[in-house]
């Protein structure tokens, strides 16, 4: 499947996506992929795909890829369309609606997580989104590869924790469960969302922070989230090995 | 002419463009862009493409928009190239090379500034770089245009003046010529070097500067640059009207 040179997610990364679990054919919290794009499109000012269209468009790239038996990861990908040239965004917007699936084979080892040079960049909503451009998760993602590590490790321009490179970061001190506020330039994922819900459903207290060096140095363990890989131990953050928890065993068991 | 939808570029922002003016069939200032996106692929980690091959393609694209007569945009796009699922590069990496062209008429009326909500992120190399990430830029132009402006001025996460949303900002106090330091998140422009250097060459003192809203308050008079307006005088900054310069006109006739 092609697209125009013209396009402006490719010129600019003027566009959001969305990646979804598929299992046995299902598309695992479709809904809330959906609705979050939805979400981030009102932000960026971009008109909004239908749920149900997004939903077809999908499946149909499971089905087109032979993984409806597997699996799976689909991308779905909404960009703002052709353009002109230039920044200005043409009337009316046509936006362009993709997804290719690919086989997500499940691990469970711990995570190395390496602290990244590049920083998060609070000051913009696009900190908040899954959004095209996303360069600097690239960049990130990149120092961890570099350095034996598998995830890094974002912070933001304050130099408090926001989340890693495609995940959420959530850790663990006297048995209360902590992740940074959205306001720290954090995305707001469907995981970190089904994890918070599903820690206050078993009754564990769980609070949305801004956390810098000291509160991490305090935290007893770590885990990362999202929609591929639900819940994963972080087996050490840079030099520290972290240990895992009984916490986490319990919230991966009642997400899996 | 179309990519296909695997490109790293439309689904990370993977990836690096140039925006060169074509006069009369000639590319203006080419190696210096060339020069610009092989430094550029340095910081980003990715093979760089061989100047004369852009340049052919450059050339080529011109030719086939019919603009080898007139006064052109020519845009160079350098992909990452297809690749797997997820954030880290397939080995090796195979970059794409695209170009498009584009009339560039040419205007000359004093440019509304609008300070943007939407700040840079000097804590990226991205932010000092013409990537293929552009949507901070994106919406910085939306709500210079939304407030009825012509061209977003972007601060970075400190607050400090770094750049407009397409072009490089330059001010003038007592006859010297002040712009923001690349360490302030600032793209290095082709035409920004352009100027100091022809500045320098007239006698006139330059200062690569971090500026706060107070430098900016006692500025006399401001001017955008890039490579398709050159020199441009801003008329206005937020509320504020701002005049002319006599030193703005020189440099301006100076690169014309």
């Amino acid at each position: 499947m092609q697209i125009p040179i013209d396009d402006r997610g490719l010129l600019l990364g003027d566009g959001l996506f969305e990646t979804v679990l598929a299992e046995r054919g299902e598309l695992v919290a479709f809904e809330a992929h959906a609705a979050r794009m939805v979400r981030g499109c009102a932000v960026l000012g971009l008109p909004a795909p239908a749920p149900k269209e997004a939903e077809a468009t999908a499946m149909a790239a499971l089905l087109a890829a032979g993984l409806a038996n597997e699996r799976a990861a689909v991308r779905l990908t909404w960009t703002a369309g052709s353009g002109g040239r230039g920044l200005d965004r043409p009337q009316p917007l046509q936006p362009r609606l993709l997804a290719a699936a690919a086989p997500a084979p499940q691990a469970s080892e711990p995570l190395r997580l390496l602290t990244a040079q590049v920083r998060r960049n609070e000051h913009s909503p696009a900190s908040r989104l899954k959004t095209l451009a996303y360069l600097d998760n690239v960049l990130a993602r990149r120092e961890a590869r570099e350095a034996g590590a598998d995830e890094a490790l974002m912070l933001n321009t304050r130099g408090e924790a926001a989340c890693a490179a495609a995940a959420n970061l959530f850790w663990i001190k006297e048995d209360r469960l902590y992740t940074p506020a959205l306001v720290c330039g954090v995305l707001d994922g469907v995981m970190r969302a089904a994890v918070l819900g599903t820690a206050a459903a078993l009754g564990v207290e769980t609070a949305e922070v801004r956390a810098g060096p000291k509160a991490l140095a305090e935290a007893e363990a770590f885990f990362l989230t999202n929609s591929l890989m639900g819940v994963r131990r972080v087996g050490a953050l840079d030099a520290r090995p972290t240990p895992g928890h009984r916490l986490i065993d319990r919230l991966a068991g009642a997400l899996a």
